[in-house]
């Protein structure tokens, strides 16, 4: 049998050699808590300093607005639950919470806690294509809001949000601006600056880092309140001894990240459209779903009507090829895509739903294979489908 | 120069080389989400179900009743906050927590946090060896108590606590009770079910683990709301993509606690024993503090009269010695420890204090290289102390 084709790299990604090389010491030789204040306790330091730094310039941000985190999940949680209550106590008529129905669970699920502690939230509808459009938000925004979270690219389908516009809506009307970055931050040129953004999540594990780590960018001279306390590291931002190797490597991704960014985006967006045309030419009744345009570098989502998406990943995982019908996270759920649905994707178009993403690791050849198996397995499925004189 | 000799085990320890090995395929080659549902998310849903026994049987506890955390403190944050969140909505005539003057600050800061939130906290005195008094417990507990939450010994002086006969009064008091064992597990045979406790934190990196994981245990059928919200990892207590090699890591790190257990304490306590022996005949006007019986195996802690222990600390490091004045965490927040000063000790007394923790990569001549450095040290400083007629 041939080699696993691994096609799932928005969900995960393999940790880079020179990620891990710079990570290995600091488990074996530079053992040391942060917080020591011996030579232990200095290099680990030391070795925070660089990381931070690191991170920091990926996103054009100063090392000092960094926090680190144990992951994307947990700097949602940080940005969304810190600021309000921080906002509670500083600007206490400010209850509202502005965000898109389209954002990951940690926003989400956030956001439902928030609601129970007696917060209010408004989700902005998207257009078919999973985009937001500032119109929306600047028809709902007012004076009570205190906070504006929208994820800069969709997980699932890919679709990137006009931020720079939206964070402006967000500062006239006097509040502060969120994104999730998690999918792109290291993938396309990030400038906190020019995107004039308050806070932004960043995670280690899309972009060849470990998992276990993420930050999030806080604009310097805004204060938040921390979620999990104790010893005051990061600032008191986030307290629990620094997981020193996992940031070590989270900032060496974030520097090969910045030297291959432009290697990386034309060899992955060049295999993504490679894969796109080839399957919308051969496969019919297929479409791809989220915009054109306005896209991930890694990002393929297809509708294979007349198929359910999920026997599909179970026919290509037999065939050696691991895809996804769309968040890592929600498809052991077993429910369908809140995406999609606020795309207004019927039942069928959600079902027949399937994603497909690259990274450095893949090559034509692997694009080539995985057409070939694809095509193919929709086919057998669809002659087995209840709609088979429809799509068979 | 002579290698360094690290004596600060209480703060971290080095990664093992067999917790490496393992840790080490999860990071190049099965990288897989775990919620993803093809091969690779399949081989680490595998890893983390291997390491949730092994941490499990550490403890006595059944794997699901393991919730993985990113350390330590997010476990005793998720314990506290967790269960009065929980509680303010199944109970809410229950809204004090009692805990000890001598806790880790994550259990500290986040009775602050619930305490600026509504809920009251009482705070159990210590005798002068850093003992609570279950009778303490007694006289204040009422049916108005959600949890009494004890660490098992403390982080600076090493002083055991009367868990299992403090749980008991807790549950007596229809009360919850949790316990910080951080600084034990992994060190001395724990079993949750003898104890007779409902939840407990413990970390990787105090026992040749990696930093960044660390785990609750919560007795099954006991619910709790989770802190980090997102897309419902480990049963919706604790969202985020799962650190798998790290919690690969701690998995072997507790099964190779559990095989050296014996090993461990034998030539732990021993090297303690001599250590304060040596300490206590040959430097004068020192103390040892915290209990001589009921101590933890790897934790001496002394105070020197008439010399600062910071000073201490940068001469021992000038020799390569490495000790720490107390817990890591507020070490370089220069305040007075909390934990000596609830243990009635005067200025003079914290600040001449100094902890020397053991661990299994140290050896007996180590230990003389220490006292013979220690004793030269604090000569000289108190030679140069205004205090010198009084101890010089």
């Amino acid at each position: 049998m041939n080699e696993h084709i691994y096609l799932d790299s928005a969900a995960s990604t393999p940790v880079a050699d020179e990620v891990i090389d710079e990570m290995l010491p600091y488990m074996k030789q530079q053992y040391g808590n942060p917080s020591s204040i011996h030579k232990f306790g200095r290099e680990t330091t030391r070795a925070l300093q660089l990381a931070r730094k690191r991170v920091a310039e990926m996103i054009g941000a100063s090392p000092r607005e960094i926090t680190f985190t144990s992951g994307g999940t947990e700097a949602d949680n940080l940005a969304l639950r810190g600021t309000m209550m921080h906002t509670r106590r500083t600007a206490p008529e400010k209850t509202r919470i502005i965000t898109s129905s389209i954002e990951h669970d940690a926003v989400l699920e956030t956001c439902k806690d928030l609601e129970k502690m007696g917060f209010s939230v408004t989700y902005l509808p998207v257009t078919p294509e999973g985009m937001i459009r500032p119109i929306d938000l600047e028809s709902t925004i007012s004076g009570d809001v205190a906070l504006v979270s929208i994820m800069y690219a969709n997980n699932e389908v890919g679709t990137v949000q006009p931020v720079q516009e939206l964070a402006k809506i967000a500062h006239n009307a006097g509040a502060l601006f969120h994104t999730d970055a998690v999918q792109v931050a290291g993938k396309v040129p990030i400038s906190v600056g020019s995107l004039g953004i308050d806070m932004m999540s960043i995670s280690s594990h899309k972009i060849n880092g470990p998992k276990g780590v993420g930050a999030l960018y806080i604009k310097s001279g805004l204060h938040i309140d921390p979620v999990i306390h104790g010893g005051g590291q990061e600032s008191s931002l986030r307290s629990g001894t620094e997981n020193v190797p996992g940031i070590v490597g989270f900032g060496k991704a974030c520097e090969l990240a910045v030297k291959r960014m432009s290697q990386y985006t034309e060899y992955v967006i060049a295999l993504r459209d490679y894969l796109i045309e080839r399957v919308l030419k051969e496969i019919p009744h297929s479409r791809l779903n989220g915009s054109l345009k306005s896209r991930t570098p890694n990002n393929t989502h297809f509708t294979f009507f007349g198929v359910n998406g999920e026997d599909l990943i179970i026919k290509l995982d037999e065939s050696g090829i691991a895809a996804s019908t769309g968040s890592a996270c929600s498809v052991k759920k077993q429910k369908p895509s809140h995406v999609l649905k606020a795309m207004g994707f019927s039942y069928e178009e959600i079902t027949g739903s399937l994603r497909l993403s690259v990274g450095m690791q893949n090559t034509k050849e692997e694009i080539n294979r995985t057409v070939d198996a694809l095509a193919a397995i929709v086919q057998e499925l669809r002659t087995l489908s209840p709609f088979k004189s429809k799509y068979a």
